[in-house]
């Protein structure tokens, strides 16, 4: 796991530090947000799905890389004032505090953007792949996935969300971006159909599980463990799987989700165990 | 020209209202931004460009659309009161107002990645194509394109730039995206490298002028005629053509770079006639 991080994590300041790049402030921000390593989550759910299609590992790193610049994306937009407003990320000021707003939302859009280029960028895929990342990238980053899981997210403040929204905000903000990054895995192994059917439905009940776990872990785990200010979404009056489902029946649930996950992968006709064996890690580091 | 109009607009609505898209708030502020015609000026040049190639105009016209979807995104991001703080946008009010602040960033994160979904989604196109036009866009609308230059716009206030660095700033903030949008006319239609290089060089000319020509009309056009509030870049102490170059100068560069602009089209064996006479409309209308 530690020589897969190292991998991600030398690839993606390989790719910021692209001297075709300009040395603006966009990419200082940028790197900024990079330069504290994150869990790389998604990224290794990539490589891990596609070791277990078969695949080399070479050809799935610049996808894997391409959905942690989304993600990082993703939480500088999420930290804006105008969104959650937070002043803290994985233990370092967020970038609009770090810089200014116009930087961060410049940063953000320019690491969306570039995800982009460098899929259609990375070597060892053919066209026909590279297309069916990006189409699977756009659309689980888009309006019916995470920026649609945002939206609501971000109407929800002050309101009692039904238990049917509530899943459904975390399916869309949290789980199709892993479901993406779990998809990547099996499309740059070559997945048939079915395969991939099943590792989509895996990352649906998988990520909604962890959304479960991070919010039980927001009201849980004191500031400078989380990295993030500690219940930042209850002192928004935002609802979360604590203030909607309790939090037993939220432990429940995720436990349940996780168990669901499984059975999916127990579908497939292939070595699951490095999978599994992180997604177990997960579930009980996190507890 | 009404025809291609007609054809744009018909399709980016049909785009922004498929079905499989969720309907909520985000697309609700997408539609919004796009119900207003603009002028359209990006993807009519995309699609000039793909016949004067010998394309069919419908191979071209997803590509173009994306290219408006992405020049769209802009303008919504732009506005925002981090960065332009502009309330009035061909004549009404901009989204962050219309709507609010979270609604407008995630209109915008929404468009730009939906613009890369459309082409990777376009028929008529080969999985070669698409990433080439994947490619260009994510370059021109990137760091070393359109979001480098709104980052030397966004620092620029109050500050005396450099000839040179304004230049660059409308290379990067407005030449990069037409460029774009005739560089994805060239690549459906199947131009060679050659070609290719001299339609770049074109965009780079054409579209500086053009933003040289936009800066002297928001000195002198009144607001309800320019469809966004008059005088603004002078109100916000941004440096500008005019401010930098002076009226006389800046009226003189731009029509030398129309004239630098038509001999890069003189270098192609091709029937450049409709090219020519929409850059000649835009220069006479607007002074």
């Amino acid at each position: 796991m530690q020589t897969k991080k190292k991998l991600i994590s030398n690839r993606i300041h390989e790719l910021i530090q692209n001297t075709e790049l300009p040395q603006n402030r966009v990419i200082e921000a940028a790197l900024y947000s990079l330069a504290t390593p994150g869990k790389y989550l998604r990224p290794i759910f990539t490589l891990l799905t596609a070791e277990m299609f078969g695949a080399n590992i070479e050809d799935a790193l610049d996808p894997a890389c391409a959905i942690e610049l989304i993600h990082t994306y993703s939480l500088i937009h999420d930290d804006l004032p105008a969104m959650d407003d937070d002043d803290l990320r994985r233990g370092k000021e967020t970038v609009h505090i770090k810089f200014d707003e116009a930087t961060a939302i410049l940063a953000g859009d320019f690491l969306l953007t570039y995800s982009f280029e460098v899929i259609a960028n990375a070597s060892h895929l053919d066209s026909v792949k590279k297309c069916k990342l990006i189409h699977t990238l756009a659309k689980r980053a888009g309006a019916k996935g995470m920026i649609g899981g945002q939206m609501i997210d971000s109407q929800a403040a002050g309101s009692n969300l039904p238990e049917p929204l509530l899943l459904s905000m975390h399916e869309l903000k949290t789980a199709a971006l892993f479901t993406a990054a779990l998809e990547f895995g099996a499309i740059v192994g070559g997945a048939n159909k079915n395969e991939l059917q099943q590792i989509s439905k895996f990352g649906k009940d998988f990520g909604i599980s962890f959304q479960i776990i991070d919010d039980l872990l927001d009201v849980s785990v004191p500031t400078e463990q989380l990295g993030k200010s500690h219940g930042s979404d209850e002192k928004k009056n935002k609802p979360t799987s604590v203030t909607i489902l309790g939090e037993k029946r939220a432990r429940e649930m995720a436990t349940l989700l996780n168990i669901q996950a499984f059975s999916h992968l127990n579908q497939l006709d292939r070595d699951t165990s490095q999978l599994k064996d992180l997604v177990k890690t997960l579930l009980n580091r996190r507890f």
